[in-house]
């Protein structure tokens, strides 16, 4: 599949991470009885990693820690192709630490009495601008 | 790992379908080369199939025609865990009949002489609110 990074409107690296920070809400995307799987979860960048509040009892950790996951983050609204997509792909791995400094910033997306975390490392990080381009060709996500 | 409909926020297939006719983009969660993929799409629901408009030359449609995928749509909002998530899995195959219907609906999101489109077969369907439950527990989207 070509690069998401291929053409003009193509994120950086540093564009990807600055416009991931502008949003709490992305997408672990997973394999699961070897079949693709998605799970929408909150999240913080803290220390180059994604961190990611595991739903409770959903198994997420189990299912992922140790593997490749991808993770994805956008603002594109609900109503049409407009704005900026970006994927992570990288190592999942549950977070042992209770002083882990990600805890804190992801209070709001905690439950009971044993929250649990993730960390997935910013191996890959890609993204595009999406929406009409400025030569009116429309949709260009992946173009 | 438990499944999304587990649980009293869990939603029927019915529910599921008509929160997705609400919101115009979701993502196709694939498998590429061994790695979990994620691509956001425009969709529009059509004759119990979702349609979606492939970005040109992404090679998506090479990558999962006759592959079982996922597509995950939702509308949680950027700030915080409230709303609701669908996830559909089943198989995809490339629409090859130029008077498809759904390809009208998609019109916004089409560019270039020719435009590609897939059906993924609603085979599995799941979804649940996200949220502060009633009990004030916080995030329970898969708990």
């Amino acid at each position: 599949m070509k690069d998401l990074t291929d053409g003009p409107r193509s994120l950086t690296r540093g564009e990807c991470l600055d416009l991931m920070g502008t949003v709490k809400v992305g997408r672990v995307v997973f394999t699961e009885h070897a079949l693709p799987a998605v799970m929408p979860v909150g999240f913080v960048l803290e220390g180059g990693d994604v961190v990611v509040c595991v739903p409770p009892a959903s198994g997420l950790a189990a299912a992922t820690g140790g593997a490749i996951v991808a993770f994805e983050a956008d603002d594109l609204g609900t109503t049409g192709p407009a704005g900026w997509t970006v994927t992570v792909v990288g190592r999942a791995r549950v977070v042992r630490d209770p002083g882990d400094p990600a805890r804190r910033a992801l209070a709001a997306w905690t439950s009971g009495p044993r929250p649990e975390f993730m960390r997935i490392s910013c191996q890959r990080v890609t993204g595009r601008r999406v929406g009409p381009s400025s030569t009116g060709e429309g949709y260009e996500a992946a173009a």
